[in-house]
């Protein structure tokens, strides 16, 4: 029963408070065991947790939540948090459908100030909500904890900016673990580096005690104090000059894994005014060996054997897996290829890409809007850059795309990976709206294969374009049996896979195998459905479609995608434009955010899997049938 | 004949280099009288441009432009760039259909090397395209051009991130006028004004020569000479430590009106071996009178005059206006009401709410990003935050749109500037994408009003909602006549402002104007078109169109926006999806980018002026019959 120490009796944030230095130490080797027994088993974002737990004690020991307000950047750090605010409990169904998120959500804890998911905006929140305080008169300290991966990105720095120059109370705690989930890259990781080599952070380490003891507590003379107190610390201060020039105080580098130094700096920032930075070092994967030995692969796991490390991988090559192999035999064959990655070299399956050729692989940072830039600029010059970047994570470089790429008509192939439904990390992760923020955009050719095959394919014939091409594909390795390839994919052209003269199943990508699995149960119940893979978005076959509708006049679109404005849509607007004597039924997801769970249970509840989309089909076959009836 | 003076003698920038400092220093005058008497007819960036007439000469006089390449950030303040590189004698058509654009565009000359718009992107395309060099072992200087305003988007720190640690050589010119198109703010703004006022930049200035004459001249001990070089300019280099720390050897501040200066800095700078950032302090509008005074007003200017600086402007409030002082009466009523701009205080309409609630407005710089989740804070912490950003720059904040404000439905309003065809700025700047990339998102309200009295209602009413609203209009006053409001505008439902029987016209905004002059064109050939005024174009009136459905089956959607995906898509997505017995037929912008010209011309090129649209309806509805004909 009581299997986690001192953790089983807490329940909220509030009883920490009781708890002596001692006790919070061996508090944070109860909650690393937790963490390891639960995440093994449901799978998670580990590596990044294990190495906030003292950060987390410290936050929740010396605030008051909800009080006080923290925010969590990219938040798929706050299993600490979630674990301390009442949700321990609740751990069994993580990122389950109908179970707890794996990331800080308003709707399920006072505690969980906002809604983050995506790198780099803790601090413009931070910034809104302190305004907001200060506006009503408020006082409450607002503490935005940010990574140095999540630093790199664009508007982490338009928040420094404003924060900066403003005079209002708010305090930055940078999770510094060299890390985003990859190896951090570019020059504020160089700075960072610097700050964290100095001599004075080695020392610092072993005489925290003693330097923390000379340093005032609270007293009469206050703004003499922190006076003192800064003058205390100023060989902490080093040379986060950076910082200053920015407008922050900058208070570090301190250890992140010491419990005591953390509270007594976090204690002591809050009676510095205006914006304050404190630079804590964590080691991501801490005390558990196979994550500190590996935190990318630690990064966001599966279940696993926590004994062995081993992880317990689904079989088969992933698309990431194929486009990283097949983009370096391209590439040896043709010197004009380069890859890019937003801080994905391995999730994006470039890590070989980069192995082999080092000088033409860019790995930016968390910065997908410099990404498309970049690659636009490198294609100017004559260069056929393949920019690799999941499908949520490239909203951020919509204007980018638009502006930069297709204006110009330049060949930048985006790798639209995690296109679809992803699953666990839910709404904050869904790659749901690359088809409706992409096909609007003119000059864009936008691909989607029916399996790793075809996605091969299309990596070769993106190469004869002369314009900008994005292809998505999803997580994993679904996809269509080849002996469904009817005609490769060397030009614009769709192919009909199945057959069927009763309806037509317009469809592409992964959703062409629900479609090939629904054209089968519908054909025992006596309906032929021909099945299309369209496999190119836009432009449309519209030749093909011409030639369906003088035989099929009941067409069905399926995708993973929203339906406003998707692909659905366009085949809508098409069939509308031609006047063409057919009916649509458009499925897809309809016009709302999906929540985590796994990509199959969702699917179900989205009536997407094969038998709802053959129930569907039924339905809207009887309807026309009737319609027809009662029409003539 | 000769007019200009020197200038008249320049056809390439080969013949500066046959020019000494007098000479040029003349030119630059002469050029000024040119751009003068030149924008003063035909309207334009002048302030911007007028303010680096010297960097221009110098960049062009030390580097062999298009063989080394000159990125301009934004691209406004290219003119003078323009006018050295044989585009004088067609400054007349000067952003003018069929004309020279205003910013810098591959296709009209070999010297500009990307086309920009939108602000902060060229050190990512300068650090691609030094890539691309180093790649191909070519050897040519890469220069970007960047103001401090631009500086504060997030995308050009990302891009400082990355080249700060490359090993590359790219140069960076910082045009420093203590503006972007207004006040600049933010933390590096104050940390600018800092390295400004260092007495020694003051010292500088006059003792300018001296200090040159003693740098060394190119010679044979090139490293030790770049050594001493820097070392030389070590009091030049006063503190740039921000830029030092992240990778830049910093020059500077240079006085950017001393052309002797400029090019000798700038000679020396290309023995440097790496990211070189050079500070260059200009003046907007310099030697020019109105323009210095007044650097806001004649940033982007209508024709004016010369020699009283009165700006011709058109008559009428406009929306921006309305806009502004609106929300100034409702900010005195609600005390939730805060405003937000990212740069655009003047262009927004927000002088006055700034001037009124200085603790309520916020100005974050050029960070729509940032702008908008630092709204959801505020959002969230129970503010009713107004972000006014121009249609085609909230591009940059889609994700932030979506991710951070509609997921968890914050009350965030969208004060959408400029939208639709914006006329003289062309392609970078129209702003017909904003339907597409909204109305797909979940949870949000989008607005269009009819005229300024409907978005004065459409003001009042957002704050009524509880989840995101966008309301978009146009630039400048367009609108419909007033007697044409049937219903006043507190709710979702739309109204029918013309009956008709014949067809039925479903516009909004701007385009219901055109709307109401085709119906009464149509009306004098006797066809009887209804028009519908969709003001909510999300979520759509459907029991209006279920309505209409039963007695008009001839609809025309009618927008000043890309069609796929847009507005009249989501109409096609109803009829199609309720089966309605009704033909659509979408007029729009259909897939293409749009150049620049005068908003009447391009919508006549469009064909939607009223004679055009009244001719497509006319033969949509003929076809109509003749199907019809064909079918039964």
């Amino acid at each position: 029963m009581y299997k986690y120490g001192i953790l089983d009796s807490i329940h909220s944030p509030e009883d920490l408070k009781y708890l002596n230095t001692d006790e919070l130490r061996q508090l944070s080797q109860d909650i690393r065991r937790f963490l390891l027994d639960n995440v093994s088993k449901t799978g998670g974002h580990l590596a990044s947790n294990l190495g906030v737990v003292e950060l987390t004690l410290a936050l929740h020991y010396v605030f008051n939540s909800p009080f006080d307000k923290i925010i969590w950047d990219v938040g798929h750090q706050s299993y600490v948090h979630k674990i301390l605010t009442g949700r321990k409990e609740l751990f069994g169904t993580l990122r389950r459908y109908n179970g707890i998120s794996g990331f800080p959500n308003p709707n399920e804890s006072i505690h969980d100030i906002f809604k983050t998911g995506h790198s780099s905006t803790s601090i413009s929140v931070a910034l809104g909500i302190a305004r907001a305080r200060d506006l009503k008169n408020e006082k409450y300290n607002v503490i935005a904890v940010i990574g140095d991966g999540a630093l790199t990105g664009g508007m982490a720095f338009e928040a420094l900016n404003d924060t900066g120059q403003s005079k209002t109370n708010i305090m930055v705690i940078l999770n510094d673990n060299q890390m985003s989930i990859s190896q951090n890259v570019g020059a504020i990781a160089a700075y960072l580096s610097k700050l964290r080599s100095n001599p004075g952070y080695t020392k610092l380490k072993k005489e925290m005690d003693s330097v923390l003891r000379r340093i005032p507590r609270v007293g009469a003379y206050f703004a003499d104090m922190v006076e003192k107190f800064k003058n205390s610390f100023k060989y902490l201060v080093i040379s986060g000059m950076l910082f200053e020039q920015m407008g922050f105080t900058y208070i570090g580098p301190i250890d992140g894994h010491n419990i005591s130094a953390l509270i007594d700096v976090m204690n002591r920032a809050t009676m510095i005014g205006g914006p304050v930075l404190i630079h804590v070092v964590t080691k991501k994967g801490k005390d558990y060996f196979f994550a500190e030995q590996n935190p990318e692969l630690f990064h966001g796991v599966p279940p696993f054997n926590v004994e062995t490390g081993e992880i317990c991988e689904e079989g088969g090559e992933t698309y990431s897996a194929v486009f990283g192999k097949h983009l370096v035999e391209m590439a040896e064959r043709d010197s004009r290829i380069v890859a890019i990655t937003a801080a994905m070299p391995d999730g994006t399956g470039l890590m070989e890409f980069k192995k082999r050729f080092p000088d033409r692989f860019f790995d930016v940072g968390i910065a997908e809007q410099h990404a498309v830039t970049m690659a636009a600029g490198m294609a100017a010059s004559g260069f056929r850059p393949y920019v690799a970047i999941y499908s949520t994570f490239l909203q951020r470089a919509y204007d980018q795309i638009l502006h930069d790429v297709c204006i110009q008509n330049l060949p930048v192939v985006l790798a639209v990976d995690r296109a679809g439904i992803v699953g666990e990390d839910g709404e904050t992760h869904q790659g749901i709206f690359d088809i409706n923020f992409l096909r609007h955009i003119p000059n864009i050719t936008l691909l989607a294969p029916k399996n790793t095959e075809e996605l091969k394919q299309m990596l070769d014939y993106s190469l004869t374009l002369e314009g900008p091409v994005a292809i998505r594909y999803p997580k994993g390795n679904v996809g269509v049996d080849s002996t469904f390839a009817r005609a490769p994919m060397n030009s614009l052209k769709w192919e009909i896979i199945i057959e069927g003269t009763d309806c037509c199943i317009i469809s592409f990508g992964r959703m062409l195998n629900t479609a090939v699995r629904t054209a089968r149960m519908l054909s025992k119940e006596g309906l032929e459905a021909c099945v299309v893979n369209a496999r190119v978005l836009k432009p449309l076959d519209q030749s093909l479609l011409h030639d369906l509708s003088t035989r099929i006049n009941r067409w069905i679109t399926l995708e993973d995608n929203i339906i406003q404005g998707g692909f659905g849509s366009s085949i809508t607007e098409f069939v509308m434009s031609c006047r063409l004597p057919v009916t649509v039924l458009n499925l897809g997801i309809n016009d709302s955010f999906i929540p985590h769970g796994s990509v199959d249970r969702i699917i179900k509840e989205l009536k997407l899997d094969p038998p709802s989309v053959a129930f569907a089909i039924k339905k809207f076959l009887c309807d026309f049938v009737k319609e027809s009836y009662v029409s003539y």
